[in-house]
């Protein structure tokens, strides 16, 4: 059983993975506290993002020898393959880590077995300590992994009857301010952004994160865009400019655009629209998650924020459940998931 | 100034005046406290609706001789006319109450004057006293005096992607067992529930209020049932049955609708539908408030709540303010009210 040291250094992991990095493309988020054996916190590590240490190494480097005889408290299962970085297991064993209590288990295949590398070196392994926690920290990453494609969001904004745009087209602006800015903040947790060549002809959307001055983020720093659908964009379209990376998928399937975004390692896919592929992918049921941005405003006429879904009647609607309702600047914000997806 | 006595007396007629009746019909609700001189409460009266005792004559009754000497507090300045009772001013004279707080004045023109006749009998009166509580009390009724025309709310339900019925019409059931008798809770409420004769056809709707086994409430406990449009309703439609009164307004009209309406006294209207009715009131400016009912499902064809508003473009939409949102069963209810009316 975990101690209350262990269950303590466990939040503080799990606030470490959170504050370090809010996306670390293709990673987990993870975060690892180091405790002696009298339950001192020797050192707070986390991940940053491919390239960087582990949160495990990053810890181990900041506790330099005073990690001998520690227990390591990780929320994700220490990784235990050779990937741009070392196995994690290894560096706990090679630092004299006595104990190592983790919270969710690694669901990689590829990256799994750390914890046996690690009982059969005699440390002692504990696992499952607040493991609904870790899991929700890594929720898109732990879905790409296990299922090979990307979790999907659906983000669309729309009056209060219903329209994403009015008779004559226009949409800018329906929502608020406060709206916008909080779509910024979740594409900054996506790894793309995309959207149908559709909308990219008639909105010609930037779909990059900007500062607080309108100034876009490093190119390193913006998720990828992605334009689904056969159609050329114009040459001086802004999705073709050099601000943040640009991917074409020149299919209408949308299986196959999610399958090629999963050999990307695309874990998470912030979905804009336009209304008929927003439709396709609940067709296929491949919208796992719904962000809805309601504005307090009547239109009467213009496009509906989905179409062609695949349902005829009532009794065949995609059914959601609820997760979330939170009032953003003048609109409400409304989270839901599919019925059989509530995890 | 009213003391700590009054303060207390007043909250508690007000919660008299909501506990009392949900409807009060054409009459605003109104609650009356009497206190002795040492400041104990006597006797607590409120309104129930045309034709029984007004809330202060309630108390009087209540009181007997005790009331002599007394302070009256009540929710609205005591009318001064003969109506199907005597004027409360002549009342609380004739009882020998020596102080009269209020907390609204009296918007009607007709019942006003109650404060001037009982300063003219020489008893000491205050008026303002949780003068806000006491308006919200009767929103709708003091609206209604106001502007001579009922006050709409107009109700709707969708799905996330802003449509109230599927592809082939079908709209049972959008929104979940908890949302449909929020509805009913709110019909209690209303003078009249109004549709056009669209809906009234396409849905042969019922527009009753019902007991918790499915049974219609009495006839006088029902709002009217009121059918806008000059197409006939086949003689078998539910709307022409005996359980409630039914009103056919044989026009396409709204605003005479509303003013034919407001001189029979209906202080609030329930608009129920269908989307090309509500888009008229829309585009005149006649709703007052919107209550949405926002179903976490998604349909993708199927028509939307509101069409034909008026609106071309977004700068021209309807702006409102969301004053409330509330989770209720399965769906949010969201309601708003006109950006430039949110008192």
């Amino acid at each position: 059983m975990a101690d209350q040291h262990e269950t303590q250094a466990m939040r503080r992991a799990l606030q470490a993975a959170r504050d370090a990095c809010v996306r670390t493309f293709p990673n987990p988020r993870v975060g690892c506290v180091l405790l002696s054996s009298d339950g001192t916190v020797l050192a707070t590590g986390a991940h940053r993002g491919a390239g960087t240490a582990h949160a495990e190494a990053d810890a181990l480097a900041r506790a330099g020898t005073r990690a001998d005889g520690s227990t390591a408290v990780v929320t994700l299962e220490p990784c235990n393959h050779q990937g741009r970085t070392g196995p994690c297991s290894e560096a706990l064993v090679a630092a004299g880590v006595r104990r190592v209590v983790y919270g969710q288990a690694d669901p990689n295949p590829q990256a799994a077995g750390g914890a046996d590398r690690l009982r059969a070196a005699g440390i002692d392994v504990e696992t499952g300590l607040l493991a609904d926690e870790a899991a929700e920290l890594n929720r898109e990453w732990t879905f790409a992994i296990r299922t090979g494609r990307p979790f999907v969001t659906w983000k669309y904004a729309a009056s209060l009857d219903g329209r994403s745009a009015a008779a004559d087209g226009s949409s800018r602006w329906i929502t608020s301010r406060e709206s916008r800015a909080d779509v910024q903040a979740f594409r900054a947790r996506c790894d793309a952004i995309l959207v149908g060549t559709g909308t990219a002809l008639a909105d010609d959307p930037r779909l990059t994160l900007r500062d607080d001055e309108g100034a876009p983020l490093p190119y390193d720093q913006q998720p990828l865009r992605v334009v689904l659908g056969e159609r050329d964009l114009p040459v001086d379209a802004r999705l073709n400019d050099d601000t943040a990376p640009t991917l074409r998928l020149r299919t209408r399937d949308v299986p196959s655009a999610l399958a090629e975004l999963g050999a990307r390692e695309i874990r998470h896919v912030w979905l804009e629209g336009g209304p008929r592929l927003a439709g396709a992918f609940a067709a296929h049921g491949l919208v796992d998650e719904v962000v809805g941005y309601v504005a307090p405003l009547l239109l009467g006429r213009g496009d509906a924020a989905l179409t062609e879904a695949g349902v005829g009647t009532v009794a065949d609607a995609h059914r959601l459940t609820i997760t979330d309702v939170t009032v953003v600047g003048a609109d409400v914000r409304i989270t839901a998931r599919p019925h059989d997806r509530e995890d």
